[in-house]
């Protein structure tokens, strides 16, 4: 497949004489040989046009119709075959393993949002019939659901090329919702993202969607986003990146004459508790976990577990050592590109300069060909970690810094100080598990999805995930951007209020015809209503 | 009960030397002899300190010991008897008799959220179970429910002293959610605020729960709010009131280096669309409707119908005269305060000094003692209303503004340039229904309720109520703050993962012990896990 450098724009391929920018093969550091523009503020309002026109068309289509949008991208990607990985791995340095099962996962993904809206219920009906002789006033028939929010306008990251990529979860959840989608692909892979775009604009034609549904605007520079989140017609935002990025975004949109709400999701340092007894009784296990969740995919995780917390004993600092030297032994791998490697050589540098913090291993960039960085160990002690707020920062790479407690209250203390994560780990033997319950029943508090004697690196697709959190993990706490529940960020609720069957949307039509779960007169049923 | 115009600070009366304020009765103008104070910054951040160490012991307990705490304070409310209804009448000129309904509605609503949250299925408990066996990796068990999201503080408005009071639904659905409470009280009608505050805090007593669970903060400057609001320790506000006011607490807490959710409901001019068969069938039931609307409450409600749009017949101009000739026979109301009069008098006349607008009846102060203003008719034509943005700003009080249209195609036209809305109506014959389906279509694209053949005053405290809708209307248009899905604003969800039915809470354990419908592997069920 040719790639051009164009935009996807409303269902044509164009490019204006603007700044360009080229990717960076992160194996080599050589820059690519194909030109990409920064999207025009004429290109960008056109392709919002386009999603309005769109959306006027495809919101009154039925969830199926969307569900074989959504079945025929997965196909449309998977058709792609492995010039898709051979691009995003010269782009992204991943390696072909690792993005075979991305893409298995963006597909999978695609086809677990379809089956949901297929099945139906993610629509929140609830009807409260009439009541004609209710006194001193009549009751009228009042029926809710769920309608898409708008066009949406979806940020994508740098680390996951095709999982949170142009048709990652942020894109598949808001089409499956309803809403048209302008995505902003990542300077980092333009290539991946330009070679997805046109698998997503095939669907669209082969399931004769209005072309205005999907848009793909590129861009390096700061300006291509914030042209688009101005837009009046905007209707919400997905991000995935970095704080800087995410606070960047939510405050445009917070200024805008009209706020929209924005779904950032920002990384966090996940945090995980290492108990005594679960040394004492898998040891060895638990080395080899964390080293290899600390460095899967050189560390460049939402979910990288960046601290380690566990009690000062001398088990724990064999731990330690032993974490180090699995870490030292295990080759490092490749950085996405020059702004990762340069971001994490100044926040280690500026970490492990710090009295407090002792350097246990890695520190330094591996001088080969690629962008790549040392695997990384630093360790302090509670004590200095409560006393430096700047000891929370990530260092978003193979990095993780080993904090030693006291006591148990000072590890608690710990956690209360703690700001808002993606997800909280805890190792505990069973014989630690009421223990367990206080640390879990505080690390609640500020995490989205708690987790015991795993690793949170690998998040599932399915329905119970919650990949989110406080502040500064996302701008919004109620949300998730991973798992069938992310689709609710795109919609919002309508009530009817005593319409007649012919007039309802199916969902709300007495016979239930979509046999959809709906919350009737406070039941939950699938029944018709009498 | 002795009035004593101080804040409950975490179980405690207090008040410091602060700039003070009274009410001033609206009947007559003359103040109140209670001196109120402005809330000091110290007494607002014990309050929150008292909030958080609430929360940490609350979180933990029963969905039924807060349903006895919402039912109890539901109790002392009704045990303050006829004192609060005439505390309150004298602050708000309302009127017995709506303040005697406006107790039931405020009683209700607390029982209410009891019962939904005793039932307990609104902690939307998901359970994926684990698959040992999958390939490459064993997917390990998650689970998902919502969670209390911390400390909520809630700024009730002028219009509904005691629906949307300190124990209005923000309160009520707060509590219920587990969150705690810091009720800003409005300035208009403080001793009622300070009334209803002692029933809470006799009902916290009654049912053993942390004084600090509740607070109540007066005051009449900007800065009470402001100071709330920079708390880092709050996690989410309410607030209903004017655009002005909403805007400028979204606008401080989306500058907070810790960003909240705010929930702001601020009005709208909720478009009522009448067609002509419906005029011809039943036009004097529709000017009774729509005359009875306006002037409910004085106008002063969120849902108040401030836009009518017709076709320019005979029968529509007729109809306006018929409404004008109404609402002149009715006796004007008071108003709440020197500020919503004075407000009224202000837009009022900026609209009606239009060359495009005419001023039907009404328009004026109404000379009495208290603050009053003359039921108002405007009327202009749709091509004025297009060109003129300035036209759909809200006068809040008796007043309408009638847009003649010279077609259906201009009828849309006006409807596809509206602002998002609360509620939006049509009145159409079961002859105009297909009509009426392509306006509702329209409509529901900027509103959060749709109503065929109704009014949009009153608004039921049922399951499918939605009361939200786009911006200016809200700024979250996903959210409702009546009816029962309104606790939803307060909750946020969390996964277990790998975790023993030990450590987790009631509603995702093994055996379903709070028989609460959950969605287990894909599947809406009460049952237990095999």
């Amino acid at each position: 497949m040719a790639i051009t450098g164009h935009h996807l724009i409303a269902g044509q391929w164009l490019r204006a004489n603007m700044p360009s920018f080229s990717s960076i093969a992160p194996r080599n550091k050589t820059q690519g040989a194909i030109i990409f523009a920064e999207a025009t503020e004429t290109e960008i309002h056109a392709a919002v046009a386009g999603a309005v026109a769109a959306f006027n068309l495809t919101r009154t289509y039925p969830a199926a119709t969307r569900a074989l949008l959504l079945d025929t991208i997965a196909a449309e990607i998977e058709a792609l075959g492995d010039e898709l990985l051979q691009v995003c791995d010269h782009e992204t340095g991943l390696g072909l393993p690792r993005l075979t099962g991305e893409r298995g996962r963006t597909c999978n993904q695609l086809r677990a949002f379809a089956t949901h809206i297929r099945e139906g219920s993610f629509v929140q009906a609830i009807i409260d019939t009439a009541l004609p002789d209710r006194q001193p006033a009549p009751r009228p028939d009042i029926r809710r659901m769920v309608i898409p929010i708008g066009v949406v306008a979806v940020f994508t990251p740098n680390n996951f090329p095709l999982a949170f990529g142009v048709a990652g979860g942020d894109t598949a959840s808001a089409l499956a919702a309803g809403c048209p989608v302008i995505a902003k692909g990542h300077p980092s892979h333009p290539a991946t993202s330009e070679m997805v775009a046109k698998a997503i604009h095939t669907a669209l034609k082969k399931c004769h969607f209005p072309e205005g549904f999907f848009s793909l605007v590129q861009g390096a520079s700061i300006s291509v986003g914030q042209t688009l989140i101005q837009h009046s017609a905007l209707a919400a935002v997905g991000f995935t990146g970095s704080l800087r990025g995410g606070r960047a975004i939510f405050d445009a949109a917070a200024a805008r004459p009209k706020p929209i709400p924005v779904y950032a999701e920002m990384g966090s340092i996940n945090p995980m508790v290492i108990l005594p007894d679960a040394i004492a009784t898998r040891g060895d296990a638990l080395v080899r976990d964390i080293a290899g969740s600390v460095t899967q995919g050189s560390g460049q995780f939402c979910t990288n577990p960046g601290l380690m917390l566990l009690l000062d004993t001398p088990e724990s600092r064999q731990l330690i050592q032993n974490v180090a030297t699995t870490m030292q032994a295990q080759a490092p791998s490749l950085l996405l590109n020059a702004a990762v490697e340069n971001g994490l050589v100044q926040r280690v540098q500026h970490t492990a300069s710090k009295a407090t913090v002792t350097l246990v291993t890695g520190g330094e960039v591996v001088s080969e060909n690629g962008f790549c960085y040392a695997n990384t160990v630093l360790q302090t002690n509670a004590a200095d970690f409560l006393a430096d707020p700047d000891l929370q920062e990530e260092h978003f790479g193979p990095v993780t810094l080993f904090v030693l407690c006291e006591s148990i209250a000072q590890m608690k203390m710990v956690l209360q100080s703690l700001q808002g994560q993606l997800t909280a780990t805890v190792h505990a033997s069973d014989a630690e598990h009421d223990l367990a319950g206080e640390l879990l029943d505080i690390l609640r508090d500020i995490t989205g999805r708690l987790i015991l004697n795993g690793v949170p690196t690998g998040v599932e697709v399915v329905h119970a995930m919650q990949h989110g959190g406080p502040y500064p993990a996302t701008t919004m706490p109620n949300s998730t951007s991973v798992g069938m529940t992310a689709i609710q960020r795109w919609l919002r609720p309508v009530a009817y209020q005593n319409m007649p069957d012919a007039l309802l949307p199916d969902a709300l039509k007495n016979a239930n015809p979509l046999a959809i779960w709906r919350i009737v007169n406070n039941e939950t049923t699938r029944a018709a209503l009498a």
